[in-house]
Formats: C-alpha cells, structure tokens, sequence
C-alpha cells in the first residue's frame, strides 16, 4: 500500500470521469477483458494517468467498488497452510473483515449489488477475479471444476454476508465468529477440495 | 387454498388497509407477537373482517410478503421421508419454487428486503416462522439448538438465491437443479441433522 500513499489524489473531476469510466466498463465487459488503455480512451485521458491516479488495473477496480481492503494481500494467509482447514480460515478472514470497519464499505457494496444491475455486475466480477480465483488458484484443483467451486463457495458466502449484516437473523448476527467458523467452514471447505458430483 | 378461492376479495381500500397495518405490526412486534385483533384495531376494522379478506394469521402474513405459495403445504413432502435426505429434498423444492413462475415474487422480495429496513424485517420473519421453524419441528433435533440450525440453513439458501437469481453467477445461476441439490444438499442436511460444535 506504499505505492499508493505516495500517489497525489490529483483532480477531483478527472479521478471522478475515471472511475465512472472503469465502472461502466468493468460492469459492462468484465474485469478481464477491460484494458486500462480502453478506461483512458472513454475518460478522455492518457493511460499513464489513470496508473499515476489509480496504481494497478486491481487497484483501480476496488476503488470502483469502494472496497479499501486488497484481497490480494488478505488470501495468501488463508492459503499459506495448504487445502487442509483452507475452509475454515476462509471463514474466519471474511469474518475479520467484515466485522471491521471495512465491513461497512462490503454491506454498502452487497446492499446496492442488489438493487442495482451494473453494481450487481461490479460485485459479481469482484468476487469473481479478485477472491473467488485467487482462493482456488492457490489449491491444486481441476481447472474444469473451478467456476463450479468458486460459485458454490459464493453461494455460502454471500448468505452468510445478507444473514449476518444484512436480514441480522440471530443468532447468526450475533454469533461468536468461531462459532461460523466451526459450523460453516466445513460447508467451504468440502465446496473447495470435496469430490464434485459427476454431472 | 379451497377457502381463499371461496373467498371475496372485498373492498379495495378495506383490504389495503389491513395489509399497510399487518405489514407494519409484523415489520414492527414479529409474527409470534402479532394478533390479528391487533392489526384489526390498527386497520380500524373489526377482527372477523380481517379474517374473512384474509384467512388465518399465516394467510394474512403470506399476503403481506406477497408470497402466492404456502410453506405449511410445501414443507410436509420434504419431512415426510424423515431427517435422511432431508437436505437434498428442502433445495430440490426450493429451487423448483423459485424457478417457476413464482419465484419472480420470491426475486421481488429478496431484493426488496436488502433495500428496505421493514421488507428485510418481514423476510426474516418469514423465514423463521413459516420456513425454518416448520422444517425443524418436522426433524427430531434439540429444541435448544433450533434457532442455530435454522439460521445456518437461511445462510445457504439465501446465499443460493443471491448467486442464482439476484447476482445470477454462473455456473450456479445456469446449473442444472439435480447439480445444486448434490452440491448443496448435503451442506443443508449437515445444519439440521450433524452435531454443532459446543459453545
């Protein structure tokens, strides 16, 4: 995050038409297939801009979905120790997050996904690129199977997210985080390394 | 649902003033703690009017979510085989609930409960009174640990219907049925049959 802290915030109108560019891209096309050369074009900036503003095409994206925190330096620790309990640490670093101030940031972000189509779009793209394939990446599992995982484990995830922040169905929302960790850690971790049923 | 079909729909306003007060005293004091008198009194109407637009309290509840199907009537097939299986069977009827042409209402209040403060109130309440609670009254589980179980299974199935129909990620959203009820079936049945950690 160095890299960033030295960065100046530079125009306000110019950070703004950036970020409505990317998000309108990013939503439309697709984290992967958005280019920060195609996000300079629509704002009508140079591409060395939008990196002096906005650091990496990671960077830029979570600053379209106002999330402050970098899944790419939170995962590695829940993957460090290999498959084993990969599940349960997952559960346990989403709780840590989520139950933070951050958490604030990730409720807005789950709130209007649900109401509105391109941030709908954005999240799923979010979860998509920046968690979901990160966790799998990190465990020796089929390619073929990872989108099937990598969705069953959202699945559990985000209900988890609209039962404990979002609907506060007790004693969910109030549960101890290793009590989740404990009952629903498992169900992570069988999506990620169990056998899928053939289809 | 021979009553309601023998039932007259009665005068507009009557009617829409007793749901504006049910949906306010659910929202407010819960289902339990809700009487249909009390809502008369609100809707300032006489109790056996309120019964005769609408029925019973579930009735009445089910019209205030705006849910055209009843859980009492759903529910019995999936506990009628007993606890085995029970997990399969509860995502095998939910999604054939929500892929049919009722589930469009189901969409409408899932995303209308995320948005909306009282919608979400309802939901939960909805879930726990006419879903959860009757499908762990038909297992032979400890009543203590009810509200735990009920609350681990909303976390999947609201996850589900997140992935699938709001956010609509694939492979989830696109999957064959007999695909998620393989996949996630067992996590269900885990939440309402397999020992919880203790506390």
């Amino acid at each position: 995050m160095a890299r960033r802290t030295g960065r100046r915030p530079g125009n306000p109108d110019t950070r703004e038409a950036i970020l409505a560019a990317a998000r309108a891209a990013f939503a439309e096309r697709g984290f992967d297939a958005t280019s920060i050369r195609a996000i300079a074009t629509a704002a009508g900036v140079d591409p060395a801009l939008v990196h002096h503003y906005f650091g990496t095409k990671e960077e830029l994206f979570r600053a379209t979905v106002a999330i402050p925190l970098d899944p790419a330096e939170l995962l590695p620790a829940v993957l460090a120790a290999g498959p084993d309990g990969a599940g349960e640490r997952l559960v346990r670093t989403f709780l840590a997050v989520w139950d933070s101030p951050a958490g604030v940031a990730a409720v807005a972000l789950l709130r209007s996904a649900v109401s509105n189509e391109w941030t709908g779009r954005l999240l799923r793209e979010f979860l998509v690129t920046q968690v979901l394939r990160r966790v799998l990446d990190g465990l020796d599992v089929d390619p073929t199977e990872l989108p099937l995982r990598g969705a069953l484990v959202g699945t559990q995830m985000i209900g988890l997210a609209m039962m404990r922040y979002v609907l506060r169905l007790e004693p969910v929302a109030s549960a101890a985080p290793e009590t989740l960790v404990a009952t629903i850690g498992p169900t992570v971790q069988r999506y990620l390394t169990a056998p899928l049923p053939t289809p």
